[in-house]
């Protein structure tokens, strides 16, 4: 499965796989993908340090990326302090209700809060771009975006593709004019962050946006039909996120979660403003259903969603509270129904894709060799 | 582009599209599709043979097909006045309040109010099948849901294919269950009344559903490399509507609307009830932002919201009211960017399929002949 884009980044397929977790994302580049790890996580340098020096060990020399979350526009001299004292006591009480209606338990004394506004701020992503210029990263993505201008051009001396996210046509001329060099057209099935314009139509209206820029299809994509669909609408290759999650090398940290995205269907995503304050695809839940509830307080823009939820989020996820429990996720999540390695899930979907094009050029009357 | 079901209907390629429009759809099947004749507006049965005869006249024998909608549930008893006795009063004077707010005229006495319920009850369409079955009529499909079982039983004896429509896997079973011939994959981005999976995902979960049934890929497609997409993901056609509103067979019957629906791009449609009272996609304006405003009456369930708005579509039509006039139209409608005969838009999706199959090939690394 080669593009320009694969010929240019040196991988075998044009299978690119964005995960949190470094076993996925290293398992994916060996597997002749190429994993980009997600380093939302990471609010301490040092800690995406030691994992991108256990990538080096693991990926076996195979390329891989970085995907940092970087506002272009900056915002000076704002502490998480300042953004704490815009949420409203409202609010603040609706967290509190919730959780207890639940019975959700407290978090122990000194347990990490988990997820923290800090990993979207742009000192941080700064902080972590000091480290990954330090590797050979292949491609650095933003999930916000086009990153500013010093960023793209420092990856660039570095030799570093710049992709950045897009769910319109405009978001991606916009990209294309920061001189980011990959464009990750995120259609509305997608886990995450999207737009409403489904991947269908999306594809090919960013490819013809943006042309000769590569695009990525994303969102919607968990088998080798889909793979082949996605390449059919004129991307140079495919960005997949949710379905490494049940994959055997995943660390969800919650058993309970593994087994509500098994037993999900397409159908039980919701895009919601629940966890960020920008709408994300992600498991429909009792803790979704109450921030879109209309007889609720609704969320807060966003980052003062993120900072208002997050401990929350950490005492779902640490007590397993199963009717909360969620993650973002896309509509695939209905194809994610057993554990499987990384490399038989990337197997199933290099074979599948084969067999899509075979029966494509039947379709097409036409013979292959 | 030959399938199965494409070889069984004897049509050259496997692309079906659906038109409320007869000269359409006989253009659709001079070129070597399956034209789709939408009957809902024929509350006449008189008037549907008329058009059929046309048809026989205008296909030059190639075949074609009729759309019809029918509940699988029969209504006994229940008369349009019943109906109308449902409707709330404060309901009632949102239309009016909304109508007089944009200055939309009355109609004229004596002229059509367009669109009635009727067109949507079990004895009209039953009048409509005693003339569809005069006619050789290739497929029948039906919008809403299966069709009752004698219908099916009764198309059958004629040698008549049965389609429906689905919104998702589980749906589309209970088709298979009613014994229909072939499904229709209608994804989120489709126009008209439409469910929350998008295509990319709806296409494949619907064809495992369903197999061997064959799958009609709907909702986004437009273009020769979506053809390929919907292919790719198991379909054995694709079912086209919006793409050919704006053709210049097509009688919209106003130029407003045409101007509106070619300047439209693909964010410019909303899933709404406003038309309805079930969530159709559709041409985003001031009457579908004041019924899905929290602040107004919101929508009655169907049939209530098409009765209660029927003589408001007209008269806005009729007037052609720039802010309110709209149509059910898919998100594809980004695409529908000029007007042009259905021949020069079909040969530009024969001609685009084969180049998105010569591309696929080339990144599978494979030679065609």
């Amino acid at each position: 499965m080669e593009t320009e884009l694969s010929r240019q980044l040196g991988i075998e397929h044009a299978i690119f796989g964005f995960t949190p977790f470094p076993a996925v994302a290293a398992a994916i580049s060996r597997a002749g993908g190429f994993g980009v790890l997600g380093a939302v996580r990471y609010t301490a340098p040092e800690d995406l340090r030691r994992d991108l020096d256990w990538m080096q060990e693991h990926t076996g020399g195979m390329p891989y990326g970085l995907d940092v979350v970087m506002p272009a526009k900056k915002v000076e001299g704002v502490s998480e302090a300042d953004v704490e004292a815009m949420i409203p006591e409202t609010h603040r009480t609706f967290v509190t209700d919730t959780l207890a209606r639940h019975g959700v338990p407290e978090l122990a004394e000194g347990e990490a809060s988990g997820w923290r506004i800090t990993g979207w701020m742009e000192q941080v992503a700064r902080s972590q771009l000091d480290v990954a210029f330090d590797y050979p990263v292949g491609l650095l993505a933003n999930a916000l975006g086009p990153p500013p201008a010093d960023v793209v051009a420092r990856a660039h001396d570095h030799g570093v593709l710049v992709a950045a996210l897009a769910g319109s046509a405009a978001h991606a001329r916009r990209h294309a004019e920061a001189g980011i060099d990959v464009v990750v057209a995120q259609g509305y099935e997608a886990g995450g962050h999207t737009g409403e314009i489904a991947s269908m139509v999306l594809t090919p209206e960013v490819v013809e946006a943006v042309d000769p820029l590569p695009v990525l299809a994303a969102g919607g994509i968990g088998s080798g039909r889909q793979i082949a669909a996605g390449l059919a609408l004129g991307a140079q290759g495919v960005w997949l996120g949710s379905l490494w999650l049940t994959t055997t090398e995943a660390t969800l940290g919650s058993r309970a979660l593994t087994a509500k995205l098994l037993a999900a269907g397409s159908g039980d995503t919701v895009r919601s403003r629940a966890l960020t304050g920008k709408p994300a695809r992600q498991l429909r839940t009792a803790w979704t259903d109450a921030w879109d509830d209309p007889a609720g307080p609704g969320t807060l823009p966003m980052p003062l969603q993120g900072l208002l939820v997050a401990e929350a989020v950490s005492r779902i996820q640490r007590y397993e509270v199963e009717a909360l429990l969620g993650t973002p996720v896309g509509q695939i999540v209905g194809r994610m129904n057993s554990e499987r390695s990384v490399r038989e899930v990337f197997d199933d979907l290099t074979r599948g894709f084969e067999e899509a094009v075979t029966r494509i050029n039947r379709i097409a009357g036409r013979s292959t060799s």
